[in-house]
């Protein structure tokens, strides 16, 4: 029963769009916005003199308000984790294999609430929001952000949706560090703690790469230090390139190897017609490259790159993640994939060491996949699994405390 | 005595400018150039009208030729392996390491033959140079090449300084491409195909990124359609991008995090002090951009890049490596480092299974490292010491011939 149905639900997102008939999907969902007009002050030290967030939800909060889970988003994700805003919509949030009826995050038992970051280009405030002491939009002059700057404006969420405990917040990649910085922020206020294909600090590797896509849009002509609305341009080209990047490496190398081999688009090396060759790796990254810099902020990605850089969760805390996590109140699952390069299992297992070391209760597994970083966010049958028997037991948890 | 030698050798290149009291230094050397004043032929199908080689002979060729080797290299590579330019020189050829009295590649005993491929922009012709059926640089009319063109060149080279047979031919990454071409289309004229860090094909992984660079540069505004030497410019940030795409991959992960961790280069965060927070790892791999492209052509990057791609040691041997390594008559060295994730020991070992298939002499060793794809260009002290005796039992071989 259970596999049929995560197998219908895979087959409904295959074609991904909206079928109204489908009972393992949230439907149709709205965008929130809340408003904070007050000063928030960022970690940086500068104010910003309110704040909008947009959030969706999905599910019901119970009486006791102990259901809810927050989800946090990745690079380049966006509040809208899954359903559909429109009947006419080709693809659902991006989190659909994971939240909905009978899914890992189940929305019959789990409120879920889901905010585009703060710094972000989906509907919260961020650099491309208008400035209110100039009237025009941020740009460069936004203040950087780090990771606790998102738990914070979360915190405000929270007490706005009249949260009282989260029974998870969750998260994957930079998600994943938001889920662990909750964890040393407001250790009361969360009873789980699910971190997956995350890292408790970037590798000089990761920075590399992230630098490299960072100065392939700062160097684009139509970037203009970064006040490029001012010229009714877009650093297309330089947040292609940097999404290109991003793209081969949250892939596998093998994955790439299965997906397009050495396939030439035209089909074959033809003499004298020399300049067009393709491969198909090739058309599909450009193609993925030029679709988000279509839509995305540069502003806002480069404020999230510098995000995932500088978190370092211990640095507070004597550079010891054993310290840190002491801070920690809650329960932690951790995920890792096998073919994830970028976050490696290794990482994992420092975290998962440190935890331990902390006398902190962690569940962790290490999930076979060949699908690269990118794991966390597509059906990987085992993960689903054990993903979904850990949040089992979290609701088991609380529908136990409300029938004490 | 050995691992003194290695040892002194080692300093002085640590300190690498020129010392005229190194003995395991070639010490000056001179760039010659062959010019062949008659039509090439390139696989593409169009001619260059004429072609000029930029090349580097180190040590003495012996009256009965035998001891030539040809020393093919990589990506971006030139004719200058070895020894100094000016005594003034800061840097000696990029595989000092290796060639020299007393080194692998010993110029006492040998012949070295190294050239600036077809295409470059070290002094052979290519898209830099003047086509003269327009008295303007051929830009993007150079005609594509691929590793049998350079092949191809080579040979005439071969021709032209009276060389029978080479004893080996011997390359890594793109320059192993090359040697297992010499082997394939003229397996007569050579007795070693000497194969490291390389691969029979590139993985869609490896094509993903060269894609990524080739797009950071004709994404340039001042790329023009490759015809930006009329414009009186470089499109210098590409190719930057470019560069660094490529050294944070040719690089461990693992060396990455030694040599730079995550260290700020500023020495630590300043609340307030935003904008300029840059980790060492980025000023390295900005500068190490930077500089390359000051000097490089553009053209020839993207030409070298696609050869990369486009080598496929079996294509016309129906895609079987096996029927494909039957064509060859010589012995084979073949050296992966387990470090290397663009050109993993996995490619080598596929190579070294396809020639023991072919029932070809093989010797195969894979070198522990941490250094990355460039290991085979640096002192790693295991693959010395093999590659050393590789080659010494070369010389041998000839050494006992000629004393028959």
């Amino acid at each position: 029963m259970k596999a049929d149905r995560i197998k219908s639900n895979s087959e409904a997102v295959a074609s991904g769009q909206y079928d109204a008939a489908d009972k393992s999907s949230v439907g149709l969902v709205e965008t929130q916005h809340f408003f904070y007009d007050q000063p928030f002050r960022t970690s940086s030290g500068r104010d910003l003199p309110s704040i909008e967030l947009a959030y969706e939800t999905y599910g019901a909060l119970n009486s006791d308000g102990r259901n809810a889970v927050l989800v946090c988003h990745a690079l380049s994700g966006d509040h809208h984790a899954a359903g559909y805003h429109h009947s006419d919509d080709k693809k659902p949030g991006w989190w659909n294999h994971y939240i909905g009826p009978g899914k890992a995050i189940d929305t019959d038992r789990f409120y879920v609430v889901s905010v585009n970051n703060l710094g972000g280009c989906s509907g919260s405030t961020g650099p491309s929001s208008i400035n209110p002491s100039t009237q025009a939009p941020w740009g460069p002059d936004f203040p950087t952000l780090r990771v606790r700057d998102w738990v914070a404006s979360q915190h405000l969420l929270m007490g706005h949706l009249g949260i009282g405990q989260w029974a998870a917040v969750i998260g994957g990649s930079l998600g994943g560090m938001q889920a662990l910085r909750w964890a040393l922020e407001y250790p009361a206020l969360l009873r789980h703690c699910v971190v997956l294909a995350s890292a408790m600090k970037l590798t000089a590797q990761n920075i590399g790469f992230n630098n490299t896509a960072r100065t392939a849009i700062t160097n684009d002509p139509d970037f203009h230090d970064g006040r490029y609305y001012d010229h009714q341009t877009r650093p297309k080209n330089g947040l292609a390139i940097a999404r290109m990047i991003g793209h081969i490496t949250y892939l596998s190398g093998d994955l790439m190897g299965e997906r397009f081999g050495r396939e030439l688009r035209a089909g074959s090396f033809t003499q004298g017609v020399e300049s067009h060759l393709e491969f198909q790796v090739e058309s599909y990254l450009r193609h993925q490259g030029d679709k988000f810099a279509a839509s995305f902020d540069a502003n806002t990605y480069l404020l999230m790159l510098r995000a995932l850089d500088y978190f370092d969760l211990a640095r507070e805390y004597g550079d010891d993640p054993v310290t840190a996590f002491r801070e920690a109140q809650c329960k932690f699952f951790v995920a890792s994939f096998t073919s994830d390069w970028r976050f490696s299992p290794v990482r994992s297992r420092e975290m998962v060491d440190a935890l331990i070391a902390a006398e902190k209760p962690v569940s962790y597994v290490e999930i076979e996949s060949s699908l690269g970083h990118d794991s966390f966010l597509l059906p990987v049958p085992r993960y689903q699994t054990v993903f979904s028997a850990y949040m089992r037991k979290i609701s088991e948890e609380y529908e136990m405390k409300g029938g004490e």
